[in-house]
């Protein structure tokens, strides 16, 4: 038979998350609560769900545009930078894998943090590659470590987080550009802003592609409900996203998500109920840990995460009580930080179920 | 500032298609036939349309199945294997990249016949492996010397499309089945079908997913009317399956894909319906290629290939010519092959457009 080459082959059958589909096929029954995936269960723009009916009649029979051509004009009026500054794949995850692929050989060092994004990761063993980690430091991602670390390694790629996942927490624009400072300038940073359409302004560092070393990511997958069709987006240099191009899957990015994306970013009201709503739930749920004896970190994301107060075993234990009572949350695993669950903003029903089953799942994992 | 690595930076700023969206972009307006995607013009099931509606409004906000559970098990009912030996792809494009990553390395050989399916080259190149090519003979990939070359390199991976783009010729399954006892046992065949919905059953081989060297690859772009959501399967042994879960995105293939599919696939009315209009504009593109003294070859595939009659240039000039006049078509570019254009099955009006605008691209091409 044929094999899989030593690389592969030495890879565990592994998954970097299990889906809630599969916990539910298991449990034969659906969550009562979709609280674990950071999705925006608000759903997505009206003008958003006009554009994927318009396209599933007249579109989505011819292959998809391959440059995106609408999608990056689009982004690059909304960002202030130019088309060829723009790199749009089928979410994060899927540039996440170009970059390893394309600025990093067998050789050099990949520094994150020890907890972070585990996809990342997923993509870094998948290429080969060598991973170095710096702990959490009170529950941030610990800026000082990481450029020590990128230092002396002289790093192919260092990768930030802010707003923090699986955290919530964040640096200030002016703090992740004193870090950017602090790279060396044949480090790539790459600076995953999941998160950022909803943190505050000043989390943001000012938008400068001058910087030759700095590719930062979005995705419409978070604030814009638009998780199961895959976009997601880089901006930084030209000449790094030129390398993109030869060799991603150059109609990888499906027509839906381009023209769903292109209306979602144009609804700037639905953005900002959105906000609202994210901002509300941040508070109903870190009520609800604070009356249960739990300890809510600030959060600039679409999640709370709550300090259990113990050990990584008996955060997985609430974990799981939650999760046979209908509750789907997800947690931290990296050191220390896998004392916490992570609670992402529902809807209101979904959160008056977490707060029902919340006492009785802490009372059940002793 | 960071470099890529060796081998993607030696890589050319390639494409391996130039979309129609960008010639219309260059040409200022768009065409007026559209035939050179081999796309299914004649749209998808009805039941798909509502599957993407219902799919924008109460799935889209969430993340896709990582697992691609429901797809798959209706695949394998549909296909009569169990559903570990399948895996869903983005797009048969995707599962290609996926392959060569897996079950080839930087030493072994890769063979394909010269002027086959470019974006699996594009893959083989930017993995820096080595492509091994044999010539089309009588306008057929050569099973014969295919298998020679896989032999005598010891190939990791021999690429067949059957039927066969560009050229929309076929073998019979029985001489596919020859051919897969040829290879050695350790030579991985992928046998592209995506054309497969569309050929006579004799062209396809039964299924066996007892072989244990052959991975045979459908999509649901092409007969069943989904490019643009990109989505497309392999079948075969599950011990090969099982390598594309250490690596692939697993939330790689959208929800508009995942439930689109499912009710493309049931309907079996629209893919006969499909599967006429297909077979009538087959024989008008043959008798306008004759009426004009082109030389249609026969097709088992939603396109027709006609033989020009001279050399590539020839071909090329009168592909360009008809651009020019609002008829998007492509061509074979291998050797021998190249004196061809390649006209897909598009609708009545289109057909009517490729007509009359083919006299005058022939005269202006000399």
């Amino acid at each position: 038979m044929p094999k899989a080459n030593p690389l592969v082959a030495s890879l565990p059958a592994t998954t970097p998350f299990v889906g809630p589909e599969r916990l539910e096929r298991e449990n034969g029954r659906p969550f009562r609560a979709r609280l674990g995936a950071n999705e925006c269960n608000f759903g997505c723009s009206p003008g958003a769900i006009a554009a994927m009916d318009k396209a599933a009649r007249d579109e989505v029979w011819k292959y998809c545009d391959p440059e995106i051509h609408e999608l990056r004009a689009a982004l690059a009026r909304h960002l202030g930078v130019s088309a060829d500054e723009i790199v749009v794949g089928a979410g994060i995850d899927n540039l996440l894998g170009l970059t390893v692929r394309i600025f990093s050989d067998s050789g050099g060092a990949i520094v994150t943090s020890a907890g972070a994004y585990p996809t990342f990761n997923y993509h870094v063993a998948g290429y080969g590659r060598r991973l170095v980690t710096v702990p959490y430091c009170d529950d941030k991602e610990d800026l000082d470590a990481l450029a020590s670390a990128a230092n002396r390694e002289n790093a192919k790629i260092v990768y930030l987080s802010n707003p923090d996942n699986p955290m919530g927490t964040w640096w200030s624009g002016a703090a992740i550009e004193a870090f950017m400072d602090a790279l060396p300038a044949e480090t790539l940073l790459i600076l995953d802003e999941a998160y950022g359409e909803l943190a505050p302004e000043s989390a943001l560092p000012a938008i400068d592609t001058g910087r030759g070393n700095v590719l930062r990511m979005r995705t419409f997958s978070k604030a814009y409900g638009l998780a199961g069709l895959r976009v997601g987006y880089l901006f930084g240099p030209a000449e790094l996203c030129a390398e993109y191009h030869k060799v991603r899957d150059h109609f990888g990015v499906n027509t839906m998500a381009q023209h769903a994306a292109i209306a979602a970013l144009a609804d700037r009201q639905w953005l900002a109920q959105v906000t609202m709503q994210v901002e509300a739930a941040r508070k109903h749920i870190a009520a609800i840990g604070t009356a249960n004896g739990l300890h809510p970190l600030p959060s600039a994301t679409n999640f709370v995460t709550l300090d259990c107060g113990r050990d990584g075993e008996h955060a997985t234990r609430i974990l799981n009580e939650l999760n046979a009572r209908g509750v789907f949350i997800r947690k931290p695993g990296g050191p220390g930080i896998d004392r916490c669950i992570r609670v992402s903003c529902g809807l209101p029903h979904e959160l008056d179920h977490f707060e029902a089953m919340l006492p009785e799942a802490l009372k059940a994992a002793g």
